[in-house]
């Protein structure tokens, strides 16, 4: 078995999980969240539309995963943990009206003795349904429970050099994907056909770098559609003089580098020249604010300053940490770029900045993930930061930013 | 606007989820699910991975979509509801550790003069977490909260006729992806390129019709992986006299056809053979018992029998309703092919029937999706139920099977 990380960066991450339970003085963890599961395990399938437990025990040394019989396997292939601690439940607990994984789950927990200590649970968490809580909370009636719902996710914030290292493979990837899939893109096109190339160049990566599957499926709004940022691609045609929004994410053993860019097919008007002028200005003053020691609040204050002098606000927030992940989202659901968050930066955090504008009928959206240095930013692509205009002789970026 | 089904569809879809409401005492139900709530409205857009609702309230014509300010245009420009029906929150509820979108969910519906009402809520549903039914029902004091998990996914299980349709199509691109990457598959090929192929043709789909993503990515074990059903690509290439897995579906306009083969790389031994040659006559076998008026468990009974002559058993269940879906699954959590589940066939139900074998060290997978007709079963796909036999000098299905 080949882990993508040293087990020394296992057991660190393992080891800075149960100081923070000690803090919150939680004795036994149970994480249900994919990208928590793989972060401390290195546990990986797509397993997870079904129940499934990490569960760790502040005075164990190694934690237990349980889950499906037909994972058990995967689990034993994947992760670091000993194959005694990988323990199934029976297939007629799946998709059941009577019986549900968290009964088992909770028998397992007070058969070794731990039935009556304090658990952690991610109450906000996709995979962990609030039936799996009313279920877990029946099977151990002697537990006491508290939510920690983003404990593991912080411990992720800030990157190892080998996660980084990830990262900007995944940022090659994007970066060449991002830029064949514009090459293809012309009117008369249907957008699925477009869709399929992102795709293909996404998961095939480059000669040295196989790409991993994005944990949200490329999203390709058109013409008037792209003031709705989420939608994915339909059977239709591009058209002539219509923008295009493309939001994707180039992918490398699940660590993600998001990229969104706007392309103009034919030359763009001249209010959507004004706009990604001044959503090319903000990007730039923002990034100019990254350095350790500075907050996201800070970060968005630029940006807020920086759009407002032309008389533009964004009701959004600007960006989140990303990194590790499963779907539906590649954001860790931590530090968020917005006034409220006063996050001190530090070297290693990455963020996706996505300094969009949505009107009633468009959008501009050129976004990029970087990574905090010791004296500024690293970002992970390289395309350049513009609106894209393609007309019928090539394309070009915007005029009024050249 | 295009809505993939006629405005009629919509509302008898509705009428028949009220009926069920009517039936267990609901009088509103919160509809979190993704798939059920484009099943009601038509909503398409990659935005479940924040909190979203679909409000249906017994006795009012339309129902209420409730998500965030960003995801509203694409509300209004994907599903048939009035435009004054869909409510947006603010941004600042986004992952917080404050605000909660439930919390403004709860508001929207005392101010309406809803908050005193018998409320469904789907509490076995990703995308309802532990912390939104506590925040709910916070927020709705004089509320009374039932289990309504799976209320509308049973409306699903009978599809139309144009529901049959868009399945139709989802097999013809299934059918196609799958021959196509099975060309492309050799020893020395990376599986992240064998991947991006499959990935290129299902999204391309045939010239009339274009594909969407399949709920989940393709799954494709190798070697002795192949014991282990959910694991995805690695960038580690095709080893010669080596089995592949590759189970993956065609998705048109959000319907699924699953379907899962088995190639071998050079001439398989006996024992891949024999075990192959037990799954083909249990799938024929099971194939020859479905009709409407079996039942599920019958079906589970034809192969549970087929396979026992040869002394095997398969512990998990055979299959499972499939149809509409979005990540993380493409079952539609109702019937189960399984010996406890004595759901009554009837015409235009739909399963992906998964007749695999896991071992240890290997497995076999070949599975198909079937509509339930008058008489007996349709096909979606017509790539033969064999094991495929790939070597040097070309390919060809099982020999002990011919």
């Amino acid at each position: 078995m080949v882990l993508p990380f040293d087990i020394m960066e296992y057991q660190k991450r393992l080891d800075n999980t149960k100081k923070r339970m000690e803090e919150e003085g939680i004795e036994i963890l149970c994480v249900t969240n994919p990208s928590n599961m793989n972060y401390l395990t290195g546990y990986d399938a797509w397993s997870f539309y079904v129940h499934q437990m990490l569960i760790v025990i502040i005075d164990e040394p190694q934690p237990i995963w349980i889950g499906r019989t037909m994972d058990a396997n995967g689990a034993k292939a994947t992760t670091w943990i000993y194959d005694d601690n990988i323990i199934a439940y029976p297939d007629y607990y799946v998709h059941s009206d009577i019986y549900h994984p968290m009964d088992f789950i909770g028998e397992i927990l007070r058969e070794i003795g731990q039935g009556n200590r304090r658990m952690g649970v991610e109450m906000e968490q996709f995979y962990f349904t609030a039936k799996s809580f009313q279920r877990l909370q029946r099977a151990l009636p002697d537990a006491f429970f508290m939510d920690a719902s983003n404990l593991v996710n912080y411990v992720r914030l800030i990157k190892s050099d080998q996660e980084i290292e990830y990262m900007r493979r995944a940022g090659i990837i994007v970066d060449q994907a991002m830029a064949r899939t514009i090459d293809y893109i012309q009117p008369g096109v249907r957008e699925n056909d477009a869709a399929a190339h992102l795709y293909y160049n996404l998961i095939s990566g480059t000669p040295e770098y196989g790409g991993d599957y994005p944990s949200i499926v490329p999203m390709m709004p058109t013409g008037d559609h792209t003031s709705m940022p989420h939608l994915t691609w339909t059977e239709q045609t591009f058209q002539e003089n219509s923008p295009v929004v493309i939001e994707t994410a180039g992918c490398y053993k699940r660590y993600h580098v998001p990229m969104a860019r706007t392309i103009s097919l034919g030359q763009p008007g001249e209010r959507m020249q004004y706009v990604a002028s001044v959503v090319q200005e903000g990007i730039q003053n923002t990034l100019q604010a990254i350095r350790p020691g500075a907050t996201c609040s800070d970060l968005e204050e630029a940006w807020r300053n920086s759009i407002k002098r032309y008389g533009f606000e964004k009701e959004s927030r600007l960006g989140y940490s990303t990194g590790l992940s499963y779907p539906p989202d590649w954001g860790e659901h931590t530090a968020s770029i917005r006034s409220d968050d006063h996050t001190v930066l530090q070297p290693n955090m990455t963020f996706h900045m996505i300094p969009a504008l949505w009107f009633e009928n468009d959008g501009i959206e050129i976004s990029t993930t970087f990574r905090v240095t010791e004296t500024g930013y690293e970002l992970f692509t390289s395309y350049p930061l513009e609106l894209i205009v393609k007309d019928n002789i090539g394309y070009s970026s915007n005029p009024i930013s050249s």
